[in-house]
């Protein structure tokens, strides 16, 4: 059982409305804490949307989430995992990005990550837009391609925008791809829908062994049956977890950039998460969430009802390895 | 057929959203009103939400419901019943509430309930927060306890919040069961969800022989078993139904204040009500639609879409028994 | 291949969010324009809602469908079909309707269609309220009775409204088959719903062979086999497609006037659009959306989502014949 | 002192949230009602847009206005005059108009109003559009002609709209005059304001000695001034209070069609209705409140907050000529 | 100058929607903080609303200012005051409040500021409905009777509410003066208005010598005049400044409880802080911040610049003192 | 008079919500079209926020601002100036930014603005942030150093954020000295207000000569007197007008970025448009219009009815020097 320093206050004590809002009410523990050593899942922000083409807004969502995640309580519904006890879990801030420049808010995205993976933590973020994926990557992805399993709508394995733009939130996994941070062969991309550009997207990923599922194989096929092949596409190795808010329907997740109607509901949203039992998760990530375009802030209560999830299953795997 | 007094005028007539806006566009009929008499089901407002133990608004739900109310029109699409005519229907009005005191008011809806009850009518309540159902409950099941057939995400199970607060919306069935008002092995709770603080809810409800459905189960066998089972268990005795608007996914009802994703939509919320006939209804409610946290107020719009199935399953009883 | 005038702008190359919005991006062509001779299919907005009985707003709704089509790309993600390349399409304007008068409005409206017509251009209109397709069909169904697909919570099949007005969204279709615009036998009316009047409406449809399809019918058979009776129902004949945004549930669509709870998702709203593939389409609208009513803007969104679908099978029928 | 059948509830009882909401917690006495004859000041809502050029909306007006007008107490807080107690004061219903009629709703609110003046009952309405006030006045001005002052940002002046439409909310008073129901001598609109179509209004009113008061001339010479001038215009002959919420700065009152930056603030907007004393009321209206422009409500709001002063000053002249 | 470890990070190094959300970015220092007796601003929130008789939210106040706080930087632009700087200021955090016990919730806030007071912080609060006065003053008014400067559009003067309940937010202020905590000859009210109930509250103000300045008043004299007495009244004594949100216009401070219109503008709101230069501060509150009853948040950000013009009156006091 | 191609259609004629939006209703002329050369005064969109250090949303400024344009009349209320008929205006389109690239995007504006200014047309430009100024000055001062009246609630004059970067929203003005495109002795900015980081930027207006006029000074003095002074700061010599709508108070413009309470009103924000007459405008803009941030557009209303004062005074002085 984890170290009580960490564990949130409950909301029969403390009314949720009520406090400091962390991530899930857990303590605050930037780099330079003394018990950061101890941590052993660390929730971060990146709060973060230079690279979006479209409608900004995902800066605001890790204030948004942290907001939201005051109402998240200490058991799960389902397997009964209690996160907060079976794994050191803390808040560790947010990354000080630089609004109005790309190359440098990436460097110290990646550096922060870099300094969170030597101290032996298992990072779950909350985004910023897809581009925050990268540089996440990069630290997480050091020393060997990791596999990934993507839920998004759009595929971002773009080449590049506007006449050569490299870095955006619609070519991180390109970029990821080509610096050899993601082994494209364990790779899956659930959710796939929306109109296209054109095919260069997919002609990449049928050239380099990406999995693409689209939403109708999803809705055809369904949850498990789908998740089951994304198990068995990233195996036993290292694997990445990236959830875009926009894998769900804009209806159930309003407040993103580029929605993309027909997508899944909100319970399909939990039970992806459900069905990562057994991938050997080194990091995940929720990005995509725009407080701007939510009016009832429904979208980062979803956010973090699936943080939740991920959480769950990250703190199973913490404590099995203990 | 019923008397032309408790007719509503048609939206044919004057337009739905003219009018001052009574429930339904029944006629206003206070507790001391010389029709009371004649009517068979009351639509009653209990504007009150001092047992929130999170986000507060339920008091407006009343106001709000009547406003949505006004496109309701004269008969069911599926079954055809038409419940104006098939029994006297009356807006008994609002309980007045003292916002600033739980108990006072308390006191002031059984109070209410009783004349209602010693009126022989059947009230179908829109509250309010969940704790309206205890004082309901204490003029409805003033006799013998009662079954009941109870849509929510939570069980409102538990023994006290805040170290030792007895009356919550978080408590008003163990309140119940312990007051005898409430048969527990009557009673089935449906659409269980959500992070949890810990068992001591679900524990009761074993000890006790409540049967809880959890969402997962919910979903798995659909509404038609799931609501032969919750027959089946309240058999052919009088029996309670209380609605949480929280049973539904917070994307079709954000207006609450306790939401939890991954619910039921919307059409299944209105098929769990046609499932209901037969079953012997003493009263029932319609609770937790919290105005201030639905921009679009179509939480309202399909709370009282769920009261008018509600009503219809009501009327047909009545008229049955008439 | 289409004439490049008709291409629209990539979002690569322009920001989605730049630009005079005209639908998806195509030239706008009023007609008056030198290329109107080459327009295959035109995209019309007709921002009137004088026949709404109800809530208003639909009068704004072909600027916001508009604002929100900037978003649809070149390619469908399924059908692989490229619109604006099978087909010379463009954004013919607005008709300009006299809001306070109904039968000016109508004949204004009919008056652009015939221009319309004449110059062989298969139309796709962006209403407006549900009324707007009888002045319509005065244009498209001027020499022969036509079959429909109509896509609905409502059957507008009503005689009269408030003592005998014949002209509201509540009444189109059955002045067109009054008029000899519809052939009954050749219409079907899908997704039916909500608390009805009386049975005048469907009393109507009963004694003249339409079709009419609720939506626990929907449900119960699914989008596939729904969609395959529709065809048939229709047959080779010339055939309207009617999409009223109230088809959707209103969760999915909250901007609309009239919301009925319990309808399709978002998806099925989409598939039904598919399923239209080998109907002979003759023109099509997308009615009832209402910005006043939604917050998010996600309603506009999926109406310009259906419109693209609507769209491409359109395409690819004049594709076929060119 | 009045009747206690006519006293509303209190705050201090009742809370304000709580009760079907009619216009300040008032009595509703519909036309056929018993107390009718007791009715000195009858609050009437006129549910109706359809005359609006623009944006609709002013068809919910009625009903919020009704809601927020709980909020109202029993006494001014300058004058301390209790209007309630000094006059019987009641809420007579909404007129049904017909939404796609003008012609038909114009006859029906004239009528309606025909019953009032017959019943020697003062009429305070909230409407409605601005066109509201011209079947209004056929009632009010039934005999004589009588002066009016007019608080607006607009003359609604104008001749006709759309190539000859005569009835539009920017032609009440045009037509007003030309009927005989307004001494244009004996009339003065304050507040005036915003970009113009061409000086046609201002031109129709310099023929007839309409005195229009610029918003410049408002600011520069302050309300009590303007005020002054106003009822000298009017003098001591019988005159109606034509009352349009975009007289206020649409910051202030942004639930409104056709707003015009500038204009004055809350305070002014109650100011001017206290500088009425002496004025010689035969009606007054609130028009153009237009609920779904105004998120957060706070335009009925102030609307009713200008019905109350209007109401105190009308149940002073009531009370001085009992 | 302050202590380094209470400088909060600048807007020029991290962007003010990044990191943890305290008070204006300070250090979050709990009651149990190695640092507490270092404080001499404390700044509290206090999520607490039980008191509310008519709309609710202001439990979630604190964390909505907490939010807008993020924006305000280093140095008052007129005064050239660093408060940051002047005083060692730190966010104390919540008091956790019993949302369904109005006794218990009582004696936790006083208890809190007791050790608040005991460790010679000045307490800056954020509230709140008004009721957070009392248990506030019980603490810093615990040895003798201080005076007051009261913004507010109500007197919160009220013996009682709904048959003889003494606490709610409308009677803080008559329990303070039977209490003993305020001396009523040196209170000063300023900015009533709205309609009364009746005049019971005037009666006791008049009957205690409490000096009430009517919003009449207020625009008459300007903010000058009125401060000046104001400070005149309050003398060299010990002082409490409470600050009700609704003190300010709606239109300015939409989200509260209980508007009145016609109130002060946003400067003016700022003005009468900068005017208390002089008064010895021995606490200061804002209450009454709602933010369920404001969509785009503009009235927490009021908020927290007037809480900003509190603080830096008051670290100029501290400074002096030092 | 001008050429009637450039003349809006009126809303007498088709409603103003309809027809495909550009600036004002004027047409749209791209900078390839065969009018350009006829063009007297450009409308400009610049759909651009990279440079934002807060709360993005500037980028979907332009088309909101058109949206609302078709709101303007044909002639001004007090000059009576008709500016369609007084200079030949045209919608030349939005400038195509990277919203990933901020010194492609520079380079982009500056080259569209060169194309403009050698057409010999005067531009006025909807934002954008206010970054915007700086590529347009680039162009618009390309030979000489400009005067400047700069409305806004900062000064802009920053050297570098985040350590560095150089190019910002806070920045423009003091690239814009460096680069010698303004004159500092001739640029006056008027409306500061709000916290500040430090004083870095007023000390460098006082070692450049830029005037600062505090929005206490504003207030004090009034649009009259402030804007005399600027006339003569500038006097006779080219000048730029920059207006960010956060010089307004942000009640009446809450949709913006960097909000600052306490600023001028909407009536203050349009007088100081008209005391610009005399001054010789090369060039105006309008920017930090954030519709993300505004619930009911009325920020954007107010943008262009600001952009309509400036556009009258600009088709003046074309008129006079034709």
């Amino acid at each position: 059982m984890s170290d009580p320093f960490f564990h949130p206050v409950s909301g029969f004590d403390l009314p949720r409305f009520a406090g400091v809002p962390t991530f899930m009410r857990l303590p605050h523990v930037p780099l330079e804490h003394e018990r950061l050593s101890d941590v052993q899942i660390g929730l971060i922000g990146v709060p973060w949307d230079s690279g979006t083409t479209n409608r900004p807004g995902p800066r605001h969502g890790p204030r948004q989430l942290r907001d939201a995640s005051t109402m998240m309580r200490a058991q799960h519904a389902v397997s009964g995992m209690r996160p907060f006890e079976a794994a050191n879990c803390a808040d560790l801030g947010d990354v000080g990005p630089n609004p109005a420049d790309i190359l440098d808010s990436m460097e110290r995205i990646t550096s922060f990550y870099n300094r969170v993976i030597s101290a032996g933590i298992l990072p779950l973020t909350a985004g910023g837009d897809h581009l925050t994926s990268l540089p996440v990557l990069r630290a997480v992805a050091k020393k060997d391609p990791v596999g990934m399993i993507h839920f998004d709508s759009h595929t971002d394995l773009f080449h590049s925008y506007f006449g050569g733009t490299m870095y955006t939130h619609g070519t991180p996994f390109r970029r990821a791809v080509e610096e050899g941070l993601l082994d494209p062969k364990r790779v899956v991309q659930i959710g796939l829908r929306g109109t296209m550009y054109d095919t260069e997207d997919r002609d990449f990923a049928a050239a380099n062994g990406i999995r693409l599922i689209l939403v109708e194989e999803f809705h055809a096929r369904g949850v498990e049956d789908v998740m089951a092949e994304a198990r068995e596409i990233v195996g036993q190795g290292d694997t990445y977890i990236s959830y875009d808010i926009d894998f769900v329907d804009p209806t159930f997740a309003p407040g993103t950039g580029t929605p993309e109607v027909g997508g899944p509901n909100s319970y399909q949203a939990l039970q992806v998460c459900r069905e990562l039992e057994g991938v050997k998760i080194v990091g995940a990530d929720m990005v995509e969430v725009s407080p701007p375009f939510d009016p009832s802030g429904g979208t980062a209560f979803l956010g973090v009802s699936i943080m939740y999830e991920l959480l769950c299953v990250m703190a199973g795997q913490v404590a099995r390895s203990d």
